[in-house]
């Protein structure tokens, strides 16, 4: 009797159950695909428009020849997206109003478009650099084994169970809550850390009012060139220097007024009062690229400068958590006692990328205004983040990473710096920083340089040219090599093949020693 | 002698113990209070130099009289941080170089800071309204109760358990690599579900390469802004419209050209060349703040207008999945054939507002310039969470939460309208629109405007003027009430407390039927 009424159901059912075709050795779980087919079948209307009853799980698993559960999951999840119904004891219907009608019918492709040239604005067009926006697209994430990219931090070694653990805690203490709009100036908890921790290891002074929770250095440098530069003042930067300060600067509309760099640091020089600097980034803890630490002696100079010119200095401290030999100068903004210094670090390079967070400690009378700026460029960042964060700080896990890390990048440091002057040294003279998580590389021969560049593309290492960060600069060539993110057995592997290459390729110079 | 020998040792103990108070009633537990207590003895350097030996957990617990897990963790997190090391079998030591000194020596705190005011830029000082930035910070987000704030969704209903299992999956599943610095374009998963949800549910015309991912609307407007406006072109907006509109494309420097709207729509018009705007900022869907759906004819006329006069539309829309009767038109983007609109969706309205994530369908030509700008201005939004919500879609958690939250707002929707029109219609017309999270209520007695803001601050409700998203309209006043984040009884509740205020208050006046 069950199988007659099986199969009068079955010659009701609203779909051909005939036509579906799963495949046992595809990637796409049976359920899925099941799923995936019955919908189709629905949304494509193709069905006998006389009964809505599908089959029973129990029927429809017989005739398929699969498991009862891999038809009850597509069902339910028919069910879930609003496919189907069920009545209680009468079976499983299709919907009376399918998702998609329900949504908005599906809608034919027209004829291919007939497209105008776009006039851009001015600022978009100026954006040095065509590859912007695709620098990371073009693989330095996805880049498998060792690439000695620089900047790069050994994120597999970041504690993110840890992290994870801290997120559980802040939503169930939470919940809702931080689901919601937050604020633009950043979550209290969070900033009271920050500024905590910026008095207490990097001699900042600061109220936590005067932190601004941003999206990283980048958007630190955004908010505070739209706060103060209008159209053709002046930004002063490093040269070489960060060319995401460069262009952050540029967008905002500031005329970029490139300023060398000696052993104390930047030069500052006698700007006629037209050519006098709004702004000006700063690199003291570690200059990108070159990696000296600003003098005390020129620290003080330049915010005696600041004061004289009515002139604001972006003092980015990226890497001072990374210092390998002595004691740390504290920040220049502890130094000022004029208001002139905006401070900003990232969590970036001692956490992780992807995460988004930074800071800016800024003067008190600029935090009004780079609070509006976030609010109209971006709102807020994530409040999940950003309470996860505050955490991290508050239980002692992120003075422990930092500790953690020093120690490790300390010993690859060391170990890279050996084995490349043991495999190197004749091609290149390294130059060893303080701080930072790169090393630049001087080439002995300067000629060298396009078939090195020939044979980092080969091996697949992509050290970054300094010439990148050069403005006006004329610097002899060299290369910067990254080395925190990598074991030391993948740096020697690294080295090695590179080393190697060079050879076979003919480059070969006679050892400096000889 | 095991007696003696603690006593030795706790001669020769670096910290006076003795000084250590612990509070069994804080809210701190005790062992955080010790950690506490002996990490700031050793910062303060006010210790006896002579040993660096701790006394064993076993001792302290005893002399302290707490469990000794609670000295144990206390010493864990210390030795975390690096204050101790621990030497086998020989006891717990205080490290050679605290993390104070070898990060960073405290700072004296110096004298006030001389402060000459800041000379803004004049994109800051145009921002229209002074309480921008400081919108959330006044509590929306916190408010307890019921507060009809406009554009607040029911986010104790977002299913976060299965949002963070996804994300465990996807960080399981992608590890570090999701750590790293990510794509200024967006993540590729999550770009080509956004747009076959686009095609098949907003009948969007779109490849997955048009899709870039940003963080909320917010900057989506920014970005479009930034990538088509110089300083002084025209930008058109409703009016009454979007006052964040208003703020992103002045900030980028358009001249805001604001436009009326009627029942159809934006008014069109023929303005002169150089008032001729270079973007229209439009809400098709759900005109913010009156509600209307704009209507096929004008949507076509639009497109013709853009067309001809070279602009581009920005297609804002929001809320266009929370439609209560009939079907949805399919978006203006889909009617476009030239290249002209700019679509632009958000998460916030669906998901939940703190996740910052939208998304930006551009004509082709617009796509990299785009890039870029997210490139300088930000560089990219959170991999994890990019990746987890490209699951969320994938798995059809989105389209089911849709359909859920669709039913549920549509509850809430009929009984605001039956308590609002029960209890205040004396006081107001409620205007009922199709779609979208607010109801606009007029005033019955313009008079009474300056009585009832008094009443709504007196009962702890904010519903939100018409009047802030006005430029140069000049409507009847009324006031815009969220309905869709509390539950029937909250609904009522308030209502009940706003109607009885009134009439306390002495604004009363005759029933419009009677």
């Amino acid at each position: 009797m069950n199988r007659t009424l099986n199969k009068k159901r079955r010659r009701r059912s609203i779909i051909a159950f005939e036509m579906i075709r799963l495949d046992r050795t595809a990637d796409e779980p049976l359920y899925q695909q099941l799923y995936r087919q019955i919908r189709d079948e629905l949304v494509s209307g193709n069905f006998d428009s006389n009964s809505s009853r599908l089959p029973s799980s129990r029927t429809l698993a017989a005739d398929l020849g699969v498991a009862r559960l891999t038809v009850k999951l597509a069902f339910e999840k028919l069910h879930a997206e609003g496919y189907l119904r069920a009545r209680t004891r009468s079976g499983t219907f299709v919907a009376d109003s399918l998702p998609e009608t329900f949504l908005s019918p599906r809608q034919p492709k027209t004829e291919p478009q007939i497209v105008r040239a776009a006039r851009l604005s001015d600022r978009v067009k100026d954006i040095p650099d065509k590859r912007v926006g695709k620098q990371f697209d073009l693989g330095i994430a996805g880049a498998p084994g060792v690439s000695f990219v620089p900047a790069l931090a050994a994120l597999d070694e970041f504690p993110i169970e840890v992290w994870e653990r801290l997120r559980a805690q802040v939503l169930a203490r939470k919940g809702a809550h931080l689901l919601q709009y937050a604020s633009s100036h950043g979550d209290p908890d969070l900033r009271k850390a920050i500024a905590a921790y910026l008095s207490d290891f990097r001699g900042a002074r600061c109220h936590p009012d005067q932190i601004v929770v941003t999206a990283g250095t980048q958007q630190a440098m955004m908010i505070s060139a739209m706060a103060l530069v209008n159209r053709g003042e002046v930004a002063w930067i490093e040269d070489p220097g960060f060319y995401q300060a460069r262009r952050a600067f540029g967008f905002a509309g500031a005329t970029v007024v490139p300023r060398p760099v000696d052993e104390e640091g930047i030069v500052i020089g006698r700007p006629s009062k037209e050519r006098s600097p709004k702004i000006i980034y700063v690199t003291p803890s570690h200059q990108f690229p070159l990696g000296m630490t600003m003098s005390l002696a020129r620290r003080t100079a330049l915010i005696d400068f600041a004061q004289t010119h009515d002139a604001f200095i972006f003092e980015d401290d990226h890497n001072s958590e990374f210092r390998f030999t002595g004691p740390p100068l504290p920040c220049l903004q502890g130094l000022d006692n004029s208001g002139r210094v905006i401070y900003a670090g990232t969590m970036s390079k001692i956490l992780y990328p992807s995460l988004r967070l930074g800071y800016i400690l800024a003067p008190e009378q600029l935090v009004e205004p780079m609070i509006k700026i976030r609010a109209v460029m971006d709102q807020h960042s994530s409040a999940i983040d950003q309470a996860t964060l505050a955490r991290f700080l508050d239980e002692g896990f992120f003075l422990s990473h930092i500790k953690r890390m020093r120690k490790l990048y300390s010993e690859r440091r060391e170990f890279f710096i050996e084995e490349f002057n043991t495999l190197l040294s004749e091609h290149f003279l390294l130059q060893i920083p303080e701080a930072g998580l790169h090393f630049v590389a001087w080439l002995r021969q300067k000629t060298d340089l396009p078939l090195i560049t020939r044979v980092c593309a080969e091996v697949g290492i992509r050290p970054s040219p300094l010439s990148s960060c050069f403005i006006k600069a004329e610097l002899n060539p060299a290369l910067t090599f990254g080395f925190a993110a990598w074991s030391r057995a993948q740096i020697r592997e690294g080295l090695f093949k590179f080393a190697s290459a060079l050879k076979r390729n003919g480059v070969t110079h006679s050892c400096p020693s000889s």
